[in-house]
Formats: C-alpha cells, structure tokens, sequence
C-alpha cells in the first residue's frame, strides 16, 4: 500500500510553488495574496485557510527553500553543509534561475526597514557563517591552505556565493558563476580534488 | 563673487535626498512618489515637474550613487577604479549604511522581472568588471599573485563586495565589512602595503 499524500499537503505545496514565482517576479513587496492565490488556482479565502497572512506565506517560502539545498533534512532548515557539494551547489543553482531569483529578491528586500525576511536572512547567515567555519576546521584545522582562519574565511564564502547570483541572473551570459565559485574556492585553497 | 546656485539644482539635490532615504525604507517598488514628495516638502505636482515618473527618479538616484563614489567624476557614472582606494571605498561605506541599504535593496529588486533599474546594473557590472581587469592588469600584468587572471578575478572582487554588505547590513555587529573586504584582497594578492 502506498501512504495516500493528504490533500492538505498537496495544497500548500501548490501555494509554495505559485508564491515562488510570484515573488520571483514582483518580489515580495509586490506581491499580492490575490496574485498568489490566482496561480495557484484558488480564492484568496482558500488562501488564507493554509497561511494566515503574507508574512507566514514568506517564512514558509524560505523554510521550503533551505530544505531543499539540504536534501529534506527537515522543517528546521538546518543545513549540513559539506565542503565537496558547495561547488556543486552552485552548478545546481545555474540551473534554477527561478529559485535564486526569489531568493536574491527577498536578501535584497530584506535590508529594507521592518522586512518581515529580515531576520530570518540574518539568523540564517550567522548559522550558515558558524557551520561553514565548523566543516572548514573539521577538514583543515585552524589555518586554510590560502592562508586564512575557518572563521576569516566563513563570511566570505556566503559573500561569494551571494555576489555571483547577482551578477549571474542580471547577465548570465558575462558571468560563469560556477567557473567563478572554483576560483574562489581555489583562492582559499579548498578546492576538490587538490 | 561666489556663484550662485540655481534654486533649481537646489531642489533637486534634496528630491534625490528624500528619494534615497524613502527606497532604503520601503525599496524602490515599495517607494511612493507622494511619500518622496513629502519627505522632500513638495507637493507631488511639485516634484513631477523635477522628475517627470518615478522610473526617471530612479535612475536619477543610481547615477548620483555612482558620483559620490567617483569623487564627482560627471554625469556618466564612469568610475575611476583604483585598486588602492578599494579597501577605502569599503572602508567609507561601512560609514553610510543608509546608502549601501539603498543600492542593496535596489540590486536586489532589479532582477525581478522588468524592474527599471535592471538595465542600470546589467551595464554597470559589465562596466565595473572591465575597468577592474583593466586597472588590474596594468598593475599587475597577466595575473596576479594569488594565481588569477585579470578578467576572472574582477567578477569576484565585485561579488566580494556585494555579498559582504549584505550580511554587514543584516548584522553589523557579527560582520566587519572593511576587514573581512581585506582579507580577501589578501587571497587575491593585491593588498597595499605587500
């Protein structure tokens, strides 16, 4: 027997899906519950029966997004990092143009003044900073190949990885964001395979 | 006789003032002409006649954003890259946040679909990347101490710098944007002073 998925699920999944691209293409700000609810085919009363508001629709979107860079490793969004898919993920990223375009627009938003993705992106980044700097010294010990510290080096790889999708999704053609990840990864001295 | 400054660029000077603060409160999609016009102590009839839409306002603000960092450089936003000053420009910036916050939440909205500004940073970063290769070359020939060419160093430099003001922004109390800035002018091998 197979388990029967409920439908419940389906649903929210199906309002994920559309708030994705809704704010992909509007970002957050102007996006619309009637603009999600209209690509997800359904009233913006049914909406609201499975997010509350416009803020929880967000939390959801982003919670969603951090499980899938960790391969469903849980509501808690907390990512095992690994040294060896970091390059990967980036050529997995290349690949989904959508899905970093809704994440570079809500980082950018989410500077702006009481942003309701404020402070996940900032809880998200000191977790995502402290777990780089653990995984860096597990493999290397207190000082990297190119010369810097784990915790020295931590911020300036989410730096990279966040730079590059800007250059990326505004000129994809210019810039090889995953040519230009291993160059940085090979300036650290971390690179695979060496 | 000192010149007398036409009551005209007086105006506008504090319409692009307004401007900046209203899109690092609320983005440029969430900035409101009426909400520039009043910050500015206009009517909205009085600021169309400056700025005749808010698209022109935008642009408006990103040009002079370019000016201030180029030392007053003209009205094409060429900036004079040195590598010296780079450090120094991080350095300044980690001194504005209210700036760095307005062109970090505008570079975020541009990749949204048919934003107004997308155009300005697709021609700004193939411009930026440039100058830095070439201002990196003259100094440093074919590549640089840390083992990069000229043209695949300069996307990361501008990555570096964008990614790092995101999570100084975010938490400036965890980020030191400048130091951070240098250690990876360290890995390039392009740091004063060496």
């Amino acid at each position: 027997m197979t388990p029967v998925r409920p439908r419940s699920a389906e649903r929210r999944a199906e309002i994920l899906r559309a708030a994705f691209e809704v704010i992909a293409e509007r970002g957050y700000r102007g996006a619309s519950l009637a603009a999600v609810a209209e690509r997800a085919g359904l009233t913006q009363q049914g909406l609201l029966h499975h997010f509350p508001n416009k803020a929880a629709l967000l939390v959801a979107v982003l919670e969603e997004r951090d499980r899938w860079d960790t391969g469903g490793s849980g509501a808690t969004g907390r990512a095992a990092w690994r040294l060896d898919l970091l390059a990967t993920l980036v050529d997995y990223n290349a690949m989904r143009p959508g899905v970093v375009q809704t994440f570079s627009a809500l980082l950018g938003e989410s500077v702006t003044d009481d942003h309701p993705a404020r402070d996940f992106f900032t809880r998200r980044y000191a977790r995502v900073r402290a777990d780089m700097a653990g995984v860096l010294r597990a493999e290397f010990g207190e000082r990297l190949p190119g010369g810097l510290t784990p915790e020295r080096a931590a911020p300036l790889l989410t730096a990279m990885l966040d730079g590059l999708q800007y250059q990326w999704l505004l000129d994809p053609e210019a810039v090889d964001m995953a040519a230009a990840f291993r160059d940085f990864l090979g300036l650290l001295g971390v690179e695979e395979g060496k």
